[in-house]
C-alpha cells in the first residue's frame, strides 16, 4: 500500500499492513464500488473499524472499504471487480473469530453477509435446510422451532453459519453431532475470479468426484467466499438431560471424561471447567451451591430409556473416581442457566482481571493424551504465573485457554505468548492439532508448518490454484 | 502411444488408449524400473491384464508394467522415474473397483500395492489404527480380533483399505458408521513428483488449514497414490441383532426405510433387495424358509436394552406396512450366513443369467425421494425388458442395479446402457448422486458433469495444479 492510499484512512489502521496494492487501483476499484453499492459500501472509519478485527486480541487492522452484500450476486459482482483491480477481499459475517481471520492485513474491501440470512428451505424429512452464509445459529435454531428439527454445533458466540462453515466450528455438541466437516453437505461459493459454482449436494453420501464441499469448510475465506450452505440437521432428542459433578482434583475429572469416552458412552456434551473457570463462572453467572473446583457438565440425548442408561454407566465411573455426586437438571430453564454459564465462560474468565485482554486459544488431542496434556498445562500455567482459567470440550479431547495479561505490560504480554507456543507445541507432540476449532487465521501459521510439514506446501499449490491473484482474504492459513 | 511401443503388449491390450506418451520414454522408465525392481517388476501378459481391469464390465487396458511395491518410498521412486518420464502410473489395490478405475487408458506402470498390508499401529484407547495401503478390510479385522475393536466399512469385495480411500467406499454399515469419507483420520500421499506428505493426524478434529485427507479420499488416484491410511475403529457392540422382513410389494419394503430413518431410530444396517434380488440369492446360497419377494434385511447394534428398543421400534413401523414378520438371527452363525448371502448379491445375480456380463451402477438420492426413484427404476427395469436386480444400503438412500446383458448383442448392452443413464439422470433431478460408492473412474465421467455443472471445472484446477504433467491415472474422473 503506497502512501497515496492513506487518504481514505488514519495512520492506527495501517499498522500491521503489508503494502502490496496499487494505490491508485484501490482506489478506482473503490470509486466503481461506491458507484454500485451507494450507502450499502461504506467507508466510515467506525464501520471499517469494526470490520478488521474479531473477538481475538489481535489489533484491528481495517480494511478500506465495506460492501454490505444481499445476494450471491452482489459478492460475485465484488469479487469481480476486485479481481480486476488486485484488490483483497475478505468475507465478514459476524466478526466473532478468535485468530486475526478478518483483519485487512493487505488492505482492501470487506464483504458483510449479515444482510444474506434467509432460510432457503428446510427438507424435514430429509433433515436437512439451505441458509444464507449470514444468517447465525441461533436465528437457525429460532427459525427451525416448531418443526421438531435442531442444528447442533455451537460455537461460544451466536456466529453466521457462512463463518462457522469457513472456520471448521464445532463446540459443545460436536462429541456426539460432529463438527462443520461433518454436518455441511454442499455449498454455494464464489470463487477468486467471480464464478459461481454449487458443490457437494443433498444425498447422504456420494463418491462423485473430489470432496470440494470440505476443500471449502476450513478454508477462511481464502480459496472462496462463501455465500450459502447446505446442512444436515437432527431431531429434537425425545429426552434429554444434564448433570454437574465437581472433584477433588483436575486429574479425576479429566480421567471421568477419558473412561467416559473409551466405554463409547453416547454423551451430547462433556465439558470441563477448572477451578479457575469453575470460580469465575460461579461469580460471573451467580452459580449457588457450587464451588471452585475442577467440574465437568454432561447432556445426554436419547430415549427415555437411553438416557437414563447413560446417566447411570457415566454416574458409575464418576463416583469410582471420586466425583462428587450428580447435581441433576431435568428442567429445562434451569438446563439453559447451566449451559448460558457455560457459553459465558470466557466473559467470566475476562471478568477475573478487569482492565486485561484475553489471548483465547484452543488445542486438540487424543484422548489417551488428555491427562497428560491438560495437567502439564496446568503446571506450566502456574509457573508462569498466569491467570488462565481452562475451558474444554475435552469428550473430543479438545480445550481452550483464555490466558489473561495486561496490554501495556509487553513482558507478560511475551510470557503468554510464550506459554501459548508451548501449548501448541505440546498438542503437536501428544499426536495433536494447535487448533480444534478456532482456525489459523493470522495467529497460528507457524505452528500449522510445525504440525504438517510438507503438506503445508501442497496446502500453498491448492491457494495458487484457485486463487491466483492472491486476492481472497490473504495472508491467512497460508502465505504465497 | 506410437508403434514402437507396442513391442511390449499385444494388439487386444491397446484398444481403447490414448496415444499420449513417447515410445522411447516409456521404455527407459521401464528399463530403468526393471533394472531397480527386478522380479518385483513385471511386464508378462497375464500380470499386465489382471492389473488393467477392476470387477466391472468395461474392456482391460493392461498397463505396460507391474511394480509390486513393498514401501512408501518404493512407490514414490517409481512415480519419480514415471514423472521425469511423462509415463502414467496407475495405483492397484485389489482390483474389485467397478468403473473402470485401473484401466490404463494410456498406458504406463501400474504400481500393485498388495504387498503393503501390515497394521503399522492400533490405539486401542483412542479408537484408532494405522495401516498400510495394500492391506484389505477383512485382514484388517482379522487383526482386529482380540481387541475387542473392529472396522465396520465393508464395501461388497473384500477390497484395500487403500483402494477404498481412493473411491470413498462405504458398504451396509455406513448408513450407522458413516463412509470412508467420515473414518479416514489421515493419510500418507505421493505427490505426483514423487515428494512423500502425511496429512490429517490423530485429534477427532481439527481447524488446522485445508482439509487434504477429505481431498485425496474419493480422488482415484489422480491426485496422489495413497500409501497409508490412518482410520477410526470402533468397540463391538454390545449387542447384536439380525432380521429379515418380506414384504407384498417394494413399496412397502422402502417405506419402511424411510420411516425408520426418519424416525431417527440408530440402525447398523438397512438393506433392500427387490424379488428378482431375493429370488437370486435365495437360490444362489440356499436361504431355506425365504420366498423371491422385496425384502428387508436390519441389524441393530448397541447396549441389551437399546438393541431391543431400536427393534421393537421398527417392528412397529414394518408391521404398520405390511411387513410379513421380523425372522429373528440372534446366533453369530446364523446371521453372518444371512449377511453372506448379502454381501454375494452381486455373483447370485450373475447366477440369474449364465454366459452374460453384469453392469453393476449406483446412485444415491435424499430419503424423501427414495421410494420414487426405485419405484421408477423398477417400472423402467420392467418396460426395458432387462434382467436387473435391485439391492441397496437404502437407509443412506443408495442403491445398485446389476443388470445383465449379453456381450456379443450390442443392442441388448446398448438398452442397458441407456436404462443406467436414465437412472443417473434421475437421480440427480431428485436432488441426489450418480454414485453413492461406486465412484467415477472412467464410466460417469459424463454425470459427473451434469450433476456438479461447473464445479467440475474446478475440479480440473485442482487436477492440474496438483498433477501438472497429468501422469496420476489419466483419463478418471476429470480429462486435462
Amino acid at each position: 500500500m503506497t502512501a497515496d492510499a492513506s487518504t481514505i484512512r488514519d495512520s492506527s489502521q495501517t499498522e500491521g499492513r503489508s503494502g502490496r496494492v496499487e494505490a491508485d487501483k484501490l482506489e478506482r476499484a473503490i470509486a466503481i464500488l461506491r458507484q454500485r453499492f451507494g450507502e450499502r459500501a461504506s467507508t466510515a472509519e467506525a464501520v471499517r473499524e469494526q470490520h478488521g478485527r474479531g473477538e481475538g486480541w489481535y489489533p484491528t487492522i481495517a480494511p478500506d472499504l465495506v460492501i454490505f452484500a444481499e445476494t450471491t450476486e452482489e459478492v460475485a459482482e465484488t469479487v469481480r471487480v476486485c479481481a480486476e483491480h488486485g484488490v483483497p477481499v475478505i468475507p465478514f459475517g459476524t466478526g466473532t473469530s478468535l485468530e486475526g481471520h478478518v483483519a485487512a492485513v493487505e488492505g482492501g474491501i470487506s464483504i458483510d453477509l449479515s444482510a444474506m440470512k434467509d432460510v432457503l428451505e428446510v427438507n424435514r424429512e430429509d433433515l436437512d435446510c439451505r441458509v444464507q452464509a449470514g444468517l447465525t445459529r441461533k436465528a437457525l435454531n429460532e427459525h427451525l422451532r416448531d418443526t421438531g428439527l435442531f442444528f447442533p454445533i455451537d460455537p461460544g458466540a451466536d456466529a453466521s453459519i457462512g463463518g462457522m462453515t469457513a472456520t471448521r466450528a464445532s463446540g459443545t455438541n460436536a462429541v456426539r453431532y460432529g463438527t462443520m466437516r461433518e454436518n455441511v453437505m454442499g455449498l454455494t461459493v464464489v470463487l477468486a475470479d467471480g464464478r459461481v459454482i454449487r458443490t457437494g449436494g443433498r444425498a447422504k453420501k456420494s463418491a462423485a468426484g473430489y470432496d470440494l464441499t470440505r476443500l471449502f469448510v476450513g478454508s477462511e475465506g481464502t480459496l472462496g467466499i462463501i455465500t450459502e450452505i447446505q446442512l444436515k440437521l437432527y431431531g429434537i432428542p425425545e429426552a434429554i438431560s444434564s448433570a454437574v459433578c465437581q472433584y477433588p482434583d483436575l486429574e479425576s475429572a479429566v480421567n471421568t471424561v477419558i473412561l467416559t469416552i473409551q466405554s463409547g458412552i453416547p454423551v451430547a456434551r462433556i465439558e470441563l471447567l477448572d477451578d479457575v473457570q469453575m470460580g469465575a463462572c460461579v461469580d460471573y453467572s451467580k452459580l449457588e451451591g457450587y464451588e471452585a473446583k475442577p467440574t465437568l457438565f454432561f447432556e445426554f440425548h436419547g430415549s427415555e430409556a437411553s438416557v437414563h442408561e447413560q446417566a447411570e454407566q457415566v454416574r458409575a465411573i464418576s463416583d469410582d473416581l471420586g466425583g462428587g455426586g450428580f447435581s441433576w437438571s431435568t428442567r429445562t430453564e434451569d438446563r439453559n442457566r447451566l449451559w448460558q454459564a457455560r457459553h459465558d465462560a470466557y466473559y467470566a474468565a475476562m471478568a477475573l482481571s478487569p482492565g486485561k485482554k484475553g489471548m483465547a486459544t484452543d488445542i486438540c488431542v487424543p484422548i489417551s493424551k488428555l491427562a497428560d496434556c491438560i495437567l502439564d498445562t496446568k503446571r506450566d500455567i502456574e509457573e508462569t504465573g498466569l491467570v488462565a482459567p481452562i475451558v474444554g470440550h475435552v469428550g473430543d479431547g479438545n480445550y481452550h485457554l483464555v490466558l489473561l495479561f495486561d496490554p501495556c505490560d509487553t513482558a507478560e504480554q511475551k510470557r503468554a505468548k510464550d506459554l501459548v507456543e508451548r501449548m501448541n507445541h505440546r498438542a503437536i507432540a501428544y499426536g495433536g492439532t494447535c487448533t480444534g476449532e478456532h482456525g489459523i487465521g493470522m495467529g497460528k501459521k507457524n505452528f500449522l508448518t510445525h504440525e504438517h510439514g510438507d503438506a503445508v506446501a501442497v496446502m500453498r499449490t491448492l491457494k495458487q490454484a484457485m486463487d491466483p491473484g492472491n486476492i481472497l482474504n490473504p495472508g491467512k492459513i497460508v502465505s504465497l
